[in-house]
C-alpha cells in the first residue's frame, strides 16, 4: 500500500493551512490525497505535540492506513462520503471500538469498547480520517489533564474538551469532536484560539459517550472556521433511537446554509455583562466595546432578565445531581482515584433532593420562554465567550460561567476567535441562537465573521 | 330546541342496557337521537346517583342542550364524529374549560379552567356528550371521595378513578375517562365490575390534567366492553407536543384491530400470584384456577423474575418523589386541608434524593427488557386485576399493588369483568401487553372474554 501513498509530493505546510472545507473540497475532486492530508497532519503532530500535549492515543499507522484504503476506494470508483479524507480527532470520552477510551480517569486505563459511538459510526460513514483521541479533563469535569494552550504552553486550554481545542489551535488537526455540559466546547475553543460550536440541545447523539449529566451533556464541535464547524455538525447530525433526548429532524444542511447570503442585514444583541456575577476582564470589556461601534444601529446592548441570574445555580444542581447518579460506579470503584473537585461535585449532587432535582428542571423552559421574545428582536444574542482569555498556569480550566446558562437552555452557541487580549492571547467572542435554529445561527457568525474582518481590515489599512 | 327531542319515545331502559359501540352505531345511522340517548342515561342517574354518588358536578340542561346541538347539526347535514352523540363522563382531574374542576380537594373549590384538556378537545371534535365530572379521590391519591359502589354500596369503588368506574357499573353512562399513576383504572373498574383500559403510557396526552407523576401518570377508559373502550380510546389517542410523553403515531385503530379474528389462538401466561406480598384472596386464587383449565395447552403458568419484587418500592418512589414536586403548590397553600395520606406521601416524597429517585428511573426499561423476552412466547400476560374484591367499608380505596408494575413498565393493561367472588361481588381478570402493542392486547382480551364467555355458557349448558 505504501507504493500507494507518495506523500512526499505534496508540501504539509500547504495542508494544514487550509481551512477543512477547502481540505475537503480538494480531497474530494482529487487535487489532494487522503495519504497527503493525513501524512501532513502527522507530521504537526510530530512537530506541535510535545509542547501541546493533545494526545492520549494517536497511531500513525492506524491514521495512514485509513487514509490508504480511502484512497484505494476513490481508485476503485467508488463514492465517497462529505468528509472524505479529512482528519477528525475525537475527545475521549467518546466510545472507539477497539480503541482505548479511558474518559480521563485511571479507573478506566486500559477501557476498550466493543462498539463506536454513534457519532464515531457517523464519521466513518462520512469517510473521515479518525484522527486519534484527545486529553479530556477527568471524567469531563473540572479537574484538568495534561493539554497546555497552543498559544501559549504555560496558559491553560481550557476544559473539558481540552485535546479536542488543542489539536485544532495546534493545527495537528482539522476538526475535532467535543462534549459541553457547562462550558466544556466554547471555553476550551475561545481559550486556544478556534471556532466552537455547541449545537441545540438533542441536535447530535450522545449515544456511546460518557454520560455525566443527561439533561445537559451536548456534542459538539471544533475547527478553524465557522464553515468547517457547520461541515463537520452537518455529518453528524441527526436522530438516533439510541438516544432519547434526539428527534427525528430533516437534514440540517448546516454548511449550506452558513454560507448564504443574509437576506437581511442581522440584528444583535449585545450582551456585555453575563449573569453569574464574574465581570469581563478589562480586555474583554474593550473588546465587547470596540465591536459594538462596528456594529452599528442593527445591534442593540441586551441585559438578560433578573431570572437568568440564577440559571448558574440551577445548571449546576442538574448537574451534580445526575452525576452522583451517573458516576455511582466511578466512585464506588475507585473513590480514592478520583480529585478533590470531581468528588466534591458528586458528594454535592448526592445531597440534592429529588424536589429541588425536578424544580431546577422546570426552568430550561421558563428561560427559553424569555429568549424567544429576545429572539422576536434579534438574529443572536452576542456576548463574551468567557470573562477573561486562557488564564496562566494548568491547575485550573478557568470559568465557564458564561457559557452554562445557554446549556441549560438548550440553545445553540458558536464562539469565533476574533479578539485577542493585551498578551496576544485569543478570547472568543460567543453567539447564541434560537433553540433549533442553528443553521441560522451559524450563516450570522460567518457574516460577523467577515464583517469583523472587514472593520479590521479597514482600520488596518486606515 | 325541545320541540327536537321527542325523548319519550325511546324507551331508556333499551339505551342504556346497549354497549356503548351499538349506541354508537345507531346514532351514527340514526336510529337513536343523541337527546333520546342523553335522557335515556340522565334518567338512569336520577335513579341511581343518591345511592352512587359517582358525580361531583353533572348539570342536565347543559348536557340536553349539547345533545340537541348534534341532533341539529345531523338535521342539518353535517358530518358526526366518531362518538357522534355518546355520553362520556370525565374524571374530575380533568380541565373542562368554564365547568368546575376541583381535582378532588378543597384547595381546588370553585377552580374553573379557562381551556379545555386534551382529551376533552378530542371528545368535543368527536361528537361526544360530556356528561359531567367524576369523582376522584383527593388529588388522584389515596383518600377517598365520597362515591360508593355500585353493585354494593357497602363496599370501596375502589381509586383513584371512583366515579368514572362507577358511574359506568351503575349504566349512568357509558363510556367515562380516568387516569392511572398506582392503579387508579384497573382497580375501580375491577371493583365496579366493568371494563378498564391503562393504554400504553404515552398513547394519550396528558396535557390539561392534574399532574401527579409525569413519568407514570397515564389516561385511562371505562367501558361495559373491550370494544366500548377501544373506541373511546381510539377517540384520545395521539401525539399533542404539549405533552413531551406522547409521540408522533399513526391512528392506532383499536376498535378495529379488537373486532379482527385472532390470527392463531393467543398464548398467554398465567401469572397467579403477583409480585409485592399481598397474595390473591380464595375467592381470586380459584377463579384464576378455573380459568387455567378453561385456557388449556397454549398457555403457561408464568413467575415474573425477581427484579419484578422490587418495582413496587421502585414506583412508589417515583410516584412520591414527583408527587412532592407537582403537589408543592398544594401543600404551601393547604396543607391543613389535605388528608394525612396525601401528606405523608409528600413528606416521604421530599426526602426522596436525586439520585435515588435517578436511579429509579432506569428501572422501566430494565424490567420491559424482561417483559420483552416473556412476550416472545406469549400474546398477553394474565392475573388478578386486584387481588381481593372490592373490600367493605369506604375508608380505604384498596390495594392497587397488582397494577403498579404495569404502570411503572408503562405496558397496556385492561380488566375484564369475568369473574365473581362467593358474596357476588365482582373481580377483574387483567391482561398486560407488550408497550405500544395496545390494539393486538384488546384483540386478545376481547377474544379471551369470549372464550370465557362461551366456557362458561357450556358450563351452564351441561
Amino acid at each position: 500500500m505504501g507504493a500507494n501513498s507518495p506523500t512526499a509530493t505534496r508540501r504539509p505546510e500547504r495542508i494544514i493551512g487550509l481551512d477543512a472545507v477547502t481540505t475537503r473540497d480538494r480531497l474530494g475532486n482529487g487535487i489532494l490525497r487522503a495519504t497527503d492530508v493525513a501524512a501532513a497532519y502527522l507530521a504537526q503532530v510530530r512537530a506541535r505535540e510535545d509542547d501541546v500535549q493533545a494526545f492520549v492515543c494517536l497511531d500513525e499507522g492506524h491514521v495512514m492506513t485509513q487514509a490508504e484504503r480511502l484512497d484505494d476506494m476513490r481508485k476503485a470508483g467508488l463514492p465517497t462520503g462529505p468528509l472524505f479524507g479529512v482528519p477528525v480527532a475525537l475527545k475521549d470520552v467518546i466510545d472507539t471500538k477497539g480503541i482505548p477510551t479511558e474518559n480521563g480517569t485511571v479507573i478506566d486505563a486500559g477501557r476498550v469498547p466493543s462498539a463506536d459511538a454513534t457519532v464515531v459510526r457517523k464519521l466513518k460513514a462520512a469517510g473521515a480520517v479518525i484522527m486519534g483521541k484527545t486529553v479530556t479533563t477527568e471524567l469531563a469535569f473540572l479537574q484538568p489533564g495534561k493539554t497546555r494552550n497552543p498559544v501559549n504552553p504555560a496558559h491553560t486550554p481550557g476544559g473539558s474538551s481540552q485535546g479536542s481545542a488543542a489539536a485544532v489551535g495546534a493545527g495537528m488537526v482539522p476538526l475535532a469532536v467535543g462534549t459541553q455540559t457547562g462550558g466544556s466546547v466554547i471555553r476550551p475553543a475561545a481559550y486556544c484560539g478556534v471556532v466552537g460550536y455547541k449545537p441545540s440541545f438533542g441536535a447530535i447523539s450522545r449515544s456511546g459517550i460518557l454520560m455525566q449529566s443527561p439533561t445537559l451533556d451536548t456534542v459538539g464541535v471544533f475547527s478553524t472556521t465557522v464553515e468547517g464547524a457547520a461541515m463537520l455538525a452537518d455529518a453528524l447530525f441527526g436522530d438516533d433511537p439510541s438516544d432519547p433526548a434526539t428527534t427525528p429532524s430533516a437534514p440540517p444542511a448546516l454548511l449550506a446554509t452558513a454560507l448564504s447570503k443574509v437576506p437581511v442585514r442581522p440584528a444583535l444583541a449585545i450582551v456585555s455583562t453575563m449573569p453569574g456575577g464574574v465581570p469581563a476582564s478589562e480586555d474583554m470589556t474593550l473588546a465587547m466595546e470596540e465591536l459594538t461601534g462596528i456594529l452599528g444601529e442593527d445591534s442593540f446592548p441586551l441585559i438578560l432578565p433578573p431570572m437568568f441570574d440564577e440559571a448558574a445555580e440551577i445548571r449546576e444542581r442538574i448537574n451534580f445531581a445526575e452525576m452522583a447518579k451517573c458516576y455511582y460506579s466511578y466512585e464506588r470503584r475507585g473513590r480514592d482515584q478520583l480529585s478533590a473537585v470531581t468528588l466534591d461535585a458528586i458528594d454535592q449532587g448526592k445531597a440534592i433532593l429529588a424536589r429541588d432535582y425536578l424544580a431546577a428542571l422546570d426552568w430550561p423552559k421558563l428561560l427559553n420562554t424569555a429568549l424567544d421574545e429576545i429572539f422576536m428582536r434579534c438574529d443572536a444574542i452576542i456576548c463574551p465567550a468567557t470573562p477573561t482569555s486562557a488564564p496562566e498556569g494548568l491547575s485550573s480550566t478557568g470559568s465557564a460561567i458564561y457559557n452554562g446558562v445557554w446549556t441549560l437552555c438548550g440553545v445553540p452557541a458558536v464562539t469565533l476567535p476574533v479578539f485577542e487580549d493585551s498578551n496576544g492571547m485569543p478570547m472568543g467572542l460567543q453567539l447564541v441562537g434560537r433553540r433549533g435554529n442553528d443553521a441560522r445561527l451559524l450563516r450570522t457568525a460567518r457574516w460577523l465573521m467577515n464583517e469583523i474582518k472587514s472593520a479590521s481590515g479597514e482600520m488596518t489599512d486606515g
